[in-house]
């Protein structure tokens, strides 16, 4: 299951978002199995616009990602830094080329 | 480098341009060490629109990549299919967590 946040996000809360985010990304790939990528970027030129590339083994694991603690903490902590969300359901072009994000070098910055 | 190429694709000319980004994406992964990732997933709801998330390891892995054949020959041979494109700088949100793309996966299925 793959799929495309858009994110844009109030300009006065930008920091308190990307704190959020970075926790709820960091914990989700290291505690997760079924979480594979949650790959976030933001524009250069409007730093408020957020694009997450999200790869779930399944969607059992997608659903179970939603009733995690850590994300249940950062949907209800960025409610009201949001201004808008929108997710796109998409086909990988080259399923067999997969991505894996490296859990590893997060606990090594821990 | 982290950026986020969004291309339309004319709808008579879908089938053929997945073909030739697909082997464009392939053979980049495989050959070039600097092409990190080039991920691309098409919306389910709009099979034209792609969005492609490239990684490449500096400036100069981009610079180089655009010299090679396999650049050069997608480029050239997508013109007439491509409807919009559209090229977004981005920053990642937590750079220490590195997504690599497996390239081994693409030899496999060769």
């Amino acid at each position: 299951m793959v799929r495309l946040a858009k994110v844009i996000v109030k300009p006065d809360q930008l920091e308190q978002y990307k704190a959020m985010l970075k926790e709820e990304a960091e914990v989700s790939v290291r505690i997760e199995p079924g979480v594979l990528t949650l790959y976030a970027v933001s524009e250069k030129e409007n730093p408020t616009h957020f694009t997450i590339l999200e790869i779930y083994a399944d969607t059992a694991a997608y659903r179970a990602h939603l009733q995690t603690r850590h994300f249940i903490d950062y949907k209800t902590g960025t409610k009201n830094m949001v201004k808008s969300l929108e997710l796109v359901e998409t086909v990988p072009l080259i399923p067999e080329m997969q991505i894996k994000q490296d859990s590893a070098a997060l606990r090594l910055t821990k």
